[in-house]
């Protein structure tokens, strides 16, 4: 019963071991993902185009793709010694159950009351949003994470905080609004009928249950319109991934500690950014020569933009207010069927990771939700943490990999991201205990005739 | 902004560290908690009554008052290592915004799936059940942090898992439920009409919200009216109190690590089992007069035991099929107002904290609910975990001793028991943030008319 002991189960760094600055994947990069586009012009955006958006220090970040490695402020350090470090743990019972010969690893970011990874930029975010002396910020939420996670930063930081929840979330987790609601922030369901972009949206699909894609919109526009305002995202932006990089910096630290190395590296991907994150520092090695290491990006097949997407010029957002930019998309009319992994619902990218994929960086792989809640019930009995639907994605991955490894033989180390726990997610799982639960796959002429909306620039 | 370097914000054990061996306060204790007795015959209770209920060496635990250490087995050491050690936390920005000289830690709990401390005894009961060669266990829970616990461990250790829940909990808390199918466990609403004790329940009190002590009831029914079947209970016993001790014990350790000592330890008290484990190696030093410290247990204002109860032998549940317990209760038939703290809502209390606290050994404070939930909104805002209201009682009181210190100039380190989140306490806060929260307070009236139906060895 007793598992080896050379390696811990869990490795958590000491507190000065810490990162103090994060990691700029791009600076590594010879070909640098293409640059947004100005909507209006065409033209790459500018500083100025950015900062009626974005706040100013996160505009110089998202522009930034030659710098490695950007200090995190003591006022960041601070708020990220609460939560932070994460464990790197090691599956010794997920690896017995399989009866694996791989060692499998993952780095678990959900013990923090936002239940995910996503604090990691909601604190950089609202850091520098006070610094500008801003009144408050705007955003959207898909599963809840996100807002969480803001609405946490605006509260210990002191700022206003709106979030506009995708509709299936905020009706599918409404407790997830009161946690929100308990840190001081206000929650609006989009498409709501408070904004241009929402009024427009109901109108052009009337009882939709929203998408990211709109509720960007909608916050967008909220940020806007009003004084003191910007607005910040939580997931595809080249800043996003760049706060994120905390989550690899400290798994690669830990692995040194323990004298291993991964040989496989699988995350979820929605926007991106958990992902993006957690190979940074590894891909970073790949990219200079150092190291060698396979990247696996994990999508829903409801939602599949890296495995059947195009790799295109496309809106960010359905309402077309933001910046274009280069990804693998599926358009930015597509509404994925209601599917639970809220957070992998985003029709879009990163750029950055849309680029190392179209060079062959990185691989890509599609998985059906019924197979991922399966995966997930497993995870739970037998590792004792309940993981959040988006989570579960990888997971299935992973122990894909772990049996391919059994099947050849192989001794392979493998690395996944568990970004959350799924403490919110119970109507889904109710509806996996009920044996409620269906695929949804999007047909090809489905996709077709969103590919046919992308703008002039993307086709 | 930057907090004192001297000691880091979390303090983790190395696994290597980690406590190999409970630790049992009685065995330190000159006078005893007083027996068990027997319901029928009033004698104290043999291993060989008790063995029809409990597990065999959940049964030696539970009568073994001289051992001061038992061996923690390997079985259960390796579970404890999947979510352990849990750190011990300083809160600088809690002390920063109260304005406090005092220094506040806290060992926080909460960073498992069942959410609170309770999985420390699940393991352990589980684990003896499946050595003992059962089929499954029995149980109640309030909150539903014990029966969470409980089919975490039943599903890793193979065992089936009943659980009979509040039904105020049930009502409050139906992704409670889900998280226990997801790990196999079935769930009943208490009282229900599954059980002889629970129909008499719902005949003597028609539209009952249930308590602790009729779910109790039926649990042990159930248990002994089924082949392979034994019932555990999640708090109240001293074998429960023998397992927390993992939670002092490594608060202890990890204090001796960084070169402090508390001079006030808190917790808040339901059936004890928490403040038990957290105080236990602490408590010894005083027992064996090598230390000094202040203990303080922390109650509902609705549920008061140990403030406003009567020190005597009484059922430890409401069906009056359990052994008789000399401890602080406020009657078996005593069922508090549905108040949102669940897991505080036992009408009597540990006898081993009952007997500490009847020889002046520690102190007791009650409090009323709102002022624990607006403690609560504090520290989540502050802190960054959104704290369990049963925890919330103990935040409550410490920041109450850390503002007293503030008032006398007093520099004291506090230490109090995180133990656990509130992710499934939504619709209390739900109702918090909508200022519809009330406070209920028993009359000397409805007390009396309890303790008056005390059985006879008790008055």
């Amino acid at each position: 019963m007793s598992p080896s002991k050379a390696v811990p189960y869990k490795t958590y760094l000491e507190e000065n071991e810490l990162p103090r600055a994060w990691y700029n994947m791009r600076a590594d990069m010879e070909k640098k993902p293409a640059p947004l586009l100005n909507p209006a012009t065409l033209k790459p955006v500018s500083a100025e185009d950015l900062e009626k958006v974005f706040c100013r220090e996160l505009v110089k970040q998202e522009l930034d793709d030659t710098t490695p490695f950007i200090p995190i402020p003591q006022g960041i350090q601070d708020f990220y010694r609460m939560f932070r470090p994460s464990p790197l743990v090691r599956a010794y019972f997920l690896e017995r159950a399989l009866g694996t010969p791989a060692k499998i690893y993952y780095k678990f970011e959900g013990n923090n009351t936002s239940g995910s990874h996503k604090l990691n930029s909601a604190v950089a975010q609202a850091y520098y949003a006070k610094e500008q002396g801003l009144k408050g910020v705007t955003t959207e939420t898909g599963a809840g994470q996100w807002g969480t996670a803001l609405s946490m930063a605006c509260a210990f930081y002191g700022l206003e905080c709106k979030v506009f929840m995708v509709k299936c979330s905020y009706e599918q987790k409404p407790f997830r609004r009161e946690v929100m609601r308990t840190y001081g922030a206000s929650v609006t369901p989009s498409p709501s009928m408070e904004t241009e972009a929402g009024r427009r949206i109901n109108a052009a699909h009337p009882g939709t249950t929203g998408s990211l894609g709109c509720a960007i919109s909608e916050a967008v526009e909220a940020a806007v319109s009003k004084d003191g305002f910007r607005y910040v995202l939580g997931s595809v932006l080249a800043q996003v991934l760049l706060h994120q990089s905390v989550i690899g910096l400290e798994a690669k630290k830990a692995f040194d500690k323990i004298g291993e190395k991964p040989d496989v590296i699988i995350g979820c991907a929605g926007g991106g950014s958990n992902l993006g994150g957690l190979i940074a520092p590894f891909m970073g090695e790949k990219l200079r020569g150092e190291a060698d290491y396979r990247f696996i990006a994990v999508e829903p097949a409801s939602c599949p933009s890296f495995t059947r997407g195009r790799y295109a010029y496309d809106f960010c957002d359905t309402g077309r207010v933001c910046p274009l930019q280069k990804m693998y998309t599926l358009g930015h009319d597509f509404i994925p069927s209601a599917n639970h992994a809220g957070g992998l619902r985003y029709h879009g990218m990163s750029a950055t990771l849309s680029e190392l994929y179209a060079q062959g960086l990185m691989e890509a792989v599609s998985v059906e939700q019924t197979a991922v809640f399966e995966a997930a019930e497993k995870f739970a009995r037998i590792e004792g943490i309940l993981p959040a639907p988006e989570s579960s994605h990888a997971i299935k991955a992973a122990i894909d990999e772990a049996l391919r490894c059994k099947a050849e033989g192989r001794e392979k180390t493998i690395l996944f991201g568990l970004t959350g726990t799924g403490y919110f997610d119970m109507v889904a799982y109710g509806k996996y205990n009920d044996r409620e639960m269906t695929d949804s796959i999007p047909t090809d002429a489905e996709l077709e005739a969103s590919f046919a909306k992308l703008p002039a620039a993307g086709r």
